[in-house]
């Protein structure tokens, strides 16, 4: 009986198998924690790593911005403090992050030794050197490091020491707008079809990780935007050196995942394989680049030049050129490296080739032809021949060499000294192979382990330089250009594309996108704020896809990418907000309507001057005039509370009166021609305001029957002949300015009562 | 070396492992395929199987219908002929199936030889006894066995004979309605929230596969629908029976997923004893159930009953009560049933005694107190000493004694004579025992396989003993009532609930959910087609709710369940279609809207007399005149064209003035009350129409800030002075009657031309 004691707990966070992982997409476990308990004095944290690639992150939080914040990690698991996970204010967060939040106890989260006990796994002293952390910070990191003991147990894994990430840092996205944007999955949940899947031509894992955790955080500092950018300029540049070194990134292995399963005692001979390959791939990338490099390649190749040789030197020397997934099957040494073994396997091989010449021996000697010397892992070799044989030469004088071991229904099996002799001598030789192998195996795989620091740091320099060349290379291919990203509150795309949507064109052959510009940057020398733009025009029209495009295109300029224009100038945005099509929260008993406008109301209550706002039809699904009036009055408090650069569409032409009053707004129009009575879609934006959005048309096309389709003509032109007069603005004229609006809400919110609504 | 060849190919749709599948779903492998070319004369039909539990089904499909037939079989794998799949005009089908469908060469849906194909598989020497099957459907039948036999090599299913399902027997609910109603998932993805989830009571594996089948397929049969709900009155009426019943159902094993392993040579011992346990349980629930018992029952305990109780008897003499999962780990037999393999495990049993005893006797001998007896798979038994006691050992008198073995660092290895016999007698005793227990395994593996047919019907007569139980058991506690379901066209439901939402409401304690009434029977003794219900009513009134629930209690009532209402009448329903929230697909290059009128087209184009067609808000998304034209007109031809039961939300509260003029179309409204200038939702519906939605104070309710809800107050007001004449209705008055806009198309359809939207 074989005891086999627990070894690990597999939980959805601290999976680090090759087949279980995709190579260009990150497994995070986070934790999350709350100091100071439920009231205002409420301080929250989260850490997050990927055990898979020892990344360990730390980051303050907020109760509003946490959810966000969990967005943009999208970890697999989050572990919480029993409390905290209990607390009703926090339960619909708990019921959306579902079976992937989990309860653990208190303990692991106190603060009080969270720095000692972090200390204590890296083994240092004390936590200086490692930077400045919130008390929040170290419980989240705390917490963290005592789940993967409870997880791992005997092995640590190689974690990198933890590095603080700031919230102002990056662009604030929440979920909804992730959602509604399809930055790393589409709406039907998989990654074709989304910003990722069409910007991605990253040739690594680590790469590809990169890319992907870099488009979930843009960054707000124009001088880090700025050093990404000289990295993508210098390969849009050279294309003989982009091409060679994507080549090139191609053949590299994934050092960091290799490294982390033997940290954790789950590696095997190919992972020693894959970081000599690493290396190896490394030192010739880093020569490929050469010197006169901007800032972040310049870092990259230090990294990889600083690089320990003898590793390299080590690993070429032991290893062969193939290797066994388990290092239990041993043959991964090389012939040569070690005398010893090389003795052991000459032994084992010289045993067995006499094997192979005693069977002829035998057969000659007894003269029976059916003997065969044979193997099982029960008797090791042995000679079997059928029970005549057997039987008749038990009985004569073959009785004094052939010893028996077994009868079977239809043989008998023997061994003779000599069998056992040369049996022994391969069992021998074989094990004592395999325990010089073993040995080997381990003290290579320690020195990598010992190495972690610069193995790590020469991975992230690799995807770096992926990141690098790979956007380069869809700049130089799909004609995309480099932004100016500035402190300014600028917002101007000239000749903008929607990346995925153009990319769907482009596969249905014979269609071409009909780029569009967009400016929302102050109007005139006097703006001291950025401007609406009211986008009204038909349906198919193509008002989604330009509303969605430039987000899209504000997100790649802040990761440091090029963008989908001719031109673009933008202002760092720091919170962007984008409400593109609608979704149904029946479940959760909201109706749509009721969703909207919770969503509508976290924009104008959270929006700064920093911000971009996109929003789509505010006011649809519920009676018309009260639609119109709140989206009339959004777009208001936009313009005078807000002052945030934002493209607001919609299907009440009436708004568009509202540029008479509000001087950062104006009318914009998707273009349409009307031919011969039909209507053509010509998706250009331009000035000016749409008076009609040919509903019925586009009820026509898809399909409506003919007699629906007339009747809904009939319908119309009588709605419009009894609505004669143009009543459009009109009734403008008799409202007050909205911050009498603003200025009584004021005066409400002091006296507390009574409620504005009541009245 | 140990060679392994391929056993199978691991496909989604023919895993049947217990670990990777859910005991209460299925999972299906489906063969789509088309006779006939690309021409009118095209045939479809699918067959699908689960390979789990050995169902086979064929039917035939149109292409029309062909999503909506693959979204109530649910596959996780559709195989498809290379040309069919390679068909453009299947493009979008396809796309959305993704990785599911997978392409197949033509000639495994070569229809001339796939009778006979069939015959083989089936060992029978003409299909005439199977049942009448289409050409297309015995293709696709063919088709399905062909990549059985492709991908399970060697192994052969235990298939079912294949049954025939008509297109007319079950009622076709199109995809998009599945989502919108939340049957088996709801829109977040998981089964949590749905309707499947709310109603399943089931205690076994395969009741709660056939619950989610009937869930996925209502009947349009009343006689059929009938005998099912004979069923679970019976145990509604008997409580005691119930409770017995389901406590035992609890405890019996999946036999026949247990069969299919075996059959497919994937099988354990514990399937063995599943299989046991299975047939003993369906006996005692056969006695449970007695005699006097409706129809679908008594069928049940027919085939309960019809069990062979020799293979009972057998599994019970052979095995013993516990086994493992693997068979080469044998002591699975049970002591006493064979005397050969008693003997052996006595002998096996002697000889680690003796080897226990021989440790002892050798220290006394040798005086080495460190001496030890230990096992390794190599050298098997052994003697282990340090190397200073080992080599005086070889140098003294011990070397006659002591065999060496192995010399390692730290340790020496002997062996004795006398252990090296014990050795012998423990190996072939072992391999004796395993060799019995092995042969046992297969007699009786291939025993239950022999009896598949009537293994399989007795775990279907639980399946469905199980499903009529829990639907009792769901009808009691949660006070649902038996429909009375017919060939008329009454739709009347009083008191009538939304299953889930009262369930969630439920679990928040303190809420409880208002039951309202429905009725779209044909009104009045003159009419002779169904009614309209024209809903409106504010924004969080509970519309949505109020919709969906009508169609899941029609749902219900076909599955042959209680319904959670007071009482109900249902003139069966053909085909359902439900628009209740909308989603965006603007990746597929459709807005919103275009999305919304192409639904619209469908259901105006397909819903017959039979038909229940529920939509929520049609016309947003558009100008507002665009929006109201449309749903004006879709409502008319609702009413005069598809003259079918229907259930229409909308907040243009312009179109109750239709009330007028279609006489079988009523006005309701979900009532409010105005309290102190607060507005309470009563969640009631009644006659009437609203006149006002409460957008705004939705949006209040929802955190709008305030100076924007008092601003879109300030901005109704003024619309609405503005708009003193109440032009609702009037416009109708010049209006002509719907029927001259059918006629006209007619007309223009002959004609062909003038397109009448171009005139």
């Amino acid at each position: 009986v074989v005891r086999r004691d627990v070894v690990r707990l597999v939980t959805p966070g601290t999976i680090t198998e090759e087949a279980l992982l995709q190579p260009g997409r990150g497994n995070h476990l986070a934790a999350l924690t709350r100091l100071g308990g439920k009231g205002r004095n409420a301080e929250f944290a989260l850490a997050w790593t990927d055990l898979s690639t020892g990344t360990f992150l730390l980051s303050a939080t907020t109760a509003e911005r946490m959810e966000a914040d969990l967005a943009a990690i999208e970890p697999s698991e989050v572990i919480v403090a029993d409390p905290l996970y209990r607390d009703e204010a926090f339960a619909p967060l708990f019921r959306r992050l579902g079976r992937r939040a989990r309860p653990e106890p208190q303990p692991l989260f106190d603060a009080a030794t969270a720095a000692s006990r972090i200390a204590a796994f890296f083994e240092v002293g004390a936590l200086d050197g490692f930077g400045d952390f919130s008390r929040a910070e170290l419980s989240a990191a705390a917490a963290l490091i005592a789940y993967l003991g409870k997880t791992q147990l005997a092995a640590r894994p190689a974690l990198r020491r933890p590095e603080r990430r700031l919230a102002g840092e990056t662009m604030e996205i929440d979920p909804a707008t992730r959602a509604s944007l399809e930055l790393q999955r589409s709406v039907h949940g998989g990654r074709k079809g989304s910003l990722l899947s069409v910007i991605d031509r990253t040739r690594s894992g680590v790469g590809g990780r990169l890319l992907a955790s870099r488009l979930s955080s843009p960054l707000t500092d124009p001088r880090a935007i700025g050093e990404r950018q000289a990295s993508v300029s210098h390969f849009v540049e050279a294309a003989g050196l982009r091409e060679e070194i994507r080549r090139r990134l191609g053949a590299v292995p994934d050092i960091e995942r290799a490294l982390s399963r033997l940290a954790l005692d789950r590696g095997g001979p190919r992972d020693l394989l894959a970081i000599r390959a690493g290396l190896e791939g490394a030192a010739e990338i880093a020569g490929i680049l050469g010197a006169d490099l901007p800032a972040e390649l310049a870092g990259c190749t230090d990294a990889l030049r600083a690089l320990p040789g003898e590793l390299t030197e080590t690993l070429r020397m032991m290893l062969g050129e193939e290797a066994p997934l388990l290092k239990r099957d041993g043959g991964f040494v090389r012939e040569g490296a070690i005398r010893e073994l090389d003795e052991a396997r000459t032994l084992r091989e010289d045993a067995r080739r006499f094997v192979a010449e005693l069977q002829g021996r035998l057969v000659e000697e007894t003269g029976i032809r059916a003997l065969k010397i044979k193997h099982n892992n029960v008797l090791g070799f042995f000679v079997e021949m059928n029970e005549t044989h057997g039987k008749a030469l038990m009985a004569g004088e073959g009785s004094h060499q052939f010893i028996h071991r077994q009868t079977l229904a239809s043989a008998m099996r023997f061994t003779t000294r000599e069998l056992a002799e040369l049996q022994e001598r391969i069992v021998n030789s074989g094990e004592d192979a395999l325990r010089i192998e073993l040995r080997v195996f381990d003290e290579l795989s320690a020195a990598a382990v010992r190495q972690a620091e610069a193995l790590q740091a020469a991975s992230s320099a690799l995807g770096a330089i992926d990141v690098a060349a790979s956007l380069a290379e869809l700049a130089v291919s799909q004609d995309w250009s480099r932004p100016r990203v500035d402190d300014s509150l600028a917002f101007r795309i000239d000749g903008g594309r929607h990346p995925v949507v153009e990319a769907a064109l482009a596969e249905a052959q014979g269609h071409s996108f009909v780029a569009n510009d967009c400016d929302l940057s102050p109007p005139g020398r006097q703006a001291d704020a950025g401007a609406i733009w009211l986008v009204t025009g038909p349906n198919m029209g193509g008002k989604s896809t330009f509303l969605r495009q430039n987000a899209l295109i504000a997100i790649l300029a802040q990761i440091g990418a090029y963008v989908p224009a001719r031109s673009a100038h933008i202002g760092v945005v720091d919170r962007l907000f984008s409400r593109v099509g609608a979704s149904d929260e029946l479940a959760e008993g909201r109706s749509t309507f009721m969703v909207e406008m919770v969503e509508t109301a976290a924009i104008l209550n959270q929006s700064g001057e920093r911000a971009l706002v996109v929003l789509d039809e505010i006011g649809r699904g519920t009676a018309t005039y009260d639609g119109l009036s709140i989206a009339f009055a959004a777009v208001e408090h936009l313009h005078e509370v807000n002052r945030c650069r934002s493209l607001f569409a919609t299907h009440f032409h009436e708004m568009t009166a509202l540029s008479d009053r509000l001087e950062r707004l104006s009318n914009v129009t998707m273009r349409v021609k009307e031919w011969r009575g039909d209507v053509v879609f010509l998706h250009e934006v331009g000035p000016g305001a749409a008076d009609r959005s040919y509903g019925i048309q586009v009820a026509k096309l898809a399909g409506l029957p003919k007699s629906v389709v007339m009747r809904a003509k009939a319908v119309l032109a009588e709605l419009e002949r009894h609505d004669q007069r143009d009543s459009r603005g009109m009734f403008l004229d008799d409202l007050p300015l909205f911050s009498a609006a603003v200025r009584r809400a004021e005066e409400a919110e002091t006296r507390a009562e009574p409620d504005p609504v009541a009245e």
